[in-house]
């Protein structure tokens, strides 16, 4: 059938609202697009809903049925700009043989952590298409269902953030064990990362050969770091997966992200990775961001989800003090600089879900206004 | 009898090991001071064993004889530069009569916390003359175990950080409900911050008065705030702290060190409090700071506490790596910066004790080291 639509590829195998996408490659835009890290999950009754049906959280997370069926959830409830894989980071560990689990109240575990040199020696990046297939056959079908209609974002861990779970075992608030090993015997978290890194950009790169449009790596915790640490164990391994990845699909960009809560005193470190846009918290001005890094990457954030809380006419404040302070996208040189909108963080599982309705709203209409007034 | 001792007033009261003072008011030193925040507690087996006899670390705290016991244990087994009162920031709200109680297991909790317009009406700054009495009781006999020997630090929370307790009730991960507070209701936080405020410089200068050498504000948790609201709801509020502040007793000096956890985006909003000293965590790395502040501000930190776990050589090589980042402390225009050597955070219970003694030797014998080759 190729030969009866004359339209360019790229242009067929982008999504029609491909606001996103552009934002990211710092094009025009004609509104600030937003997206919410973790818009599927707890805070939506269907989610609950779908979950209660699949009995566990993995459970969820493994089939793609169910995956899809919440992915889209979001999406169809509010005018988001972006659709996001429903998975977890932990799904690579848990391909590696760690024994993913979730304990009630606890969070996800390892039934195996990686402690001893034996451990290390034993550790191997997965096969995505043989391990970690559900989640590519989510990616398949989140595709068709979307059907060109909004772009699909992938994700992975930072390898740093996995090996903290993976050498803790679970959820931890002083990090003790993974920077103990960092700091006796650094050699077994470089190799610890190294397996990492080669693992994440694989998956990242079977996602987008499985038809995600942008991708996003989460450095959860890299922002616990001293400085120094920051740039040899987490900065270091960001630049491999960075490096590794596919960055065009069929001739067309696939735009990555990178995401380092706490990172924004090493926002000029974070730029030179060479990915297309930073994530950024909610404790980084915009505006202040924009002037250090804003011609190198796009910007993605930043606001505290629990502004989300605030009620209407709070959220419609904020909304408005971070669209004004990153500022018109369009520069007076002509060009553009990149902004998506997003939380600084994933949603609380309390937020009211009519917050969300308000958020969209208003970032869609401010930054029209916005366009507006300074064209 | 003071016609008879011809010193200087200064110099009579003044501890006979001032490196701290000195360091914290950019005047030259022979060697970096340091001591350690959380110094006195669970990670010395003399620590427990006091507490133990105590019953509960409330006993303990609101005892001078036993807050004076721990404050010295450790200026008893280490070489530290100063001793640090031992009490808990909690004990001001607790004297606002909230209840402090502690659970097992969950940390601080009061069993009033303070929610409703009602609540914040209700509150007052205490007069710690009057309610908290055991603390400034504990500060003269300190001062008097001391006998002029080392330098003893004071201390209060932030106006922002004991909020954060006082409208959670407890220990919080997600700030959720003071933080609601925050966008949903500004006027009421911003009056409980406007009483703490008062009640922390009252308290502050009660201990001055009382006999502390120095004073350390501790911002915990406003590194948790959007940029933005970290100027409204905790820097506005250290201004006024640091405004009300008894800047000397009899003449001398009493130099004041402002903590901001996760405060390193803010470095030069929080120089400009006009405060003696900036605490560091370790995200922030100390040249930067140094060339940001160093010139309005001594520094003070910034040592990972995780590294205390690493090892005697990983622990030397760390100490070197900050000593050689922040640098010389003489300038070569011959004018003196500050760095007090500290964690960027307080000592782990899991500390092994004999970690601190390879510390401070580094620190100091490091930092000796140093002078003599930059002379």
């Amino acid at each position: 059938m190729r030969q009866c639509t004359p339209l360019p590829y790229a242009a067929a195998v982008r999504p029609r609202n491909d606001t996103l996408l552009r934002a990211l490659l710092r094009q025009p835009t004609p509104y600030t697009p937003i997206w919410l890290m973790r818009q599927a999950g707890r805070y939506l009754p269907e989610y609950n809903a779908t979950r209660s049906r699949a009995g566990s959280f993995l459970a969820l997370a493994k089939s793609p049925d169910f995956a899809t069926e919440v992915t889209l959830q979001p999406i169809e409830r509010y005018p988001l700009d972006a659709a996001i894989l429903f998975s977890d980071i932990l799904t690579v560990p848990d391909a590696m043989g760690l024994g993913l689990f979730f304990s009630d109240g606890e969070g996800p575990r390892f039934e195996r952590p990686v402690r001893s040199e034996a451990d290390v020696a034993k550790l191997a990046a997965p096969d995505p298409e043989l391990s970690l297939t559900y989640v590519l056959d989510a990616v398949r079908q989140i595709r068709r269902a979307l059907d060109g209609r909004l772009p699909l974002i992938g994700f992975a861990g930072s390898p740093f953030t996995l090996a903290c779970y993976m050498v803790e075992g679970g959820s931890t608030d002083d990090f003790r064990t993974v920077k103990t090993m960092l700091y006796a015997r650094p050699d077994l978290l470089h190799r610890i990362l190294q397996v990492n890194a080669e693992a994440v950009a694989d998956y990242l790169n079977a996602q987008i050969a499985a038809g995600v449009d942008a991708v996003m790596i989460f450095d959860t915790w890299g922002g616990v770091l001293a400085d120094g640490a920051f740039q040899r164990f987490s900065l270091a391994y960001l630049r491999q997966v960075i490096d590794r990845l596919l960055r065009t699909r069929d001739g067309e960009r696939i735009p990555s992200i990178v995401f380092a809560k706490g990172g924004g005193l090493w926002l000029e470190e974070l730029a030179d990775l060479g990915s297309d846009a930073l994530g950024l918290d909610w404790t980084v001005s915009l505006a202040k961001a924009r002037a250090r890094v804003g011609r190198r990457c796009a910007l993605q954030g930043n606001m505290d989800p629990m502004a989300l809380f605030g009620g209407e006419v709070a959220i419609c404040a904020e909304v408005r003090r971070l669209l004004d302070d990153f500022g018109p996208p369009q520069r007076p040189d002509g060009g553009w600089d990149g902004h998506v909108f997003n939380l600084g963080h994933g949603l609380s599982p309390f937020t009211p879900p009519e917050a969300i309705s308000v958020l969209v709203h208003a970032v869609h209409s401010y930054s029209r206004q916005l366009r507006a007034l300074a064209s």
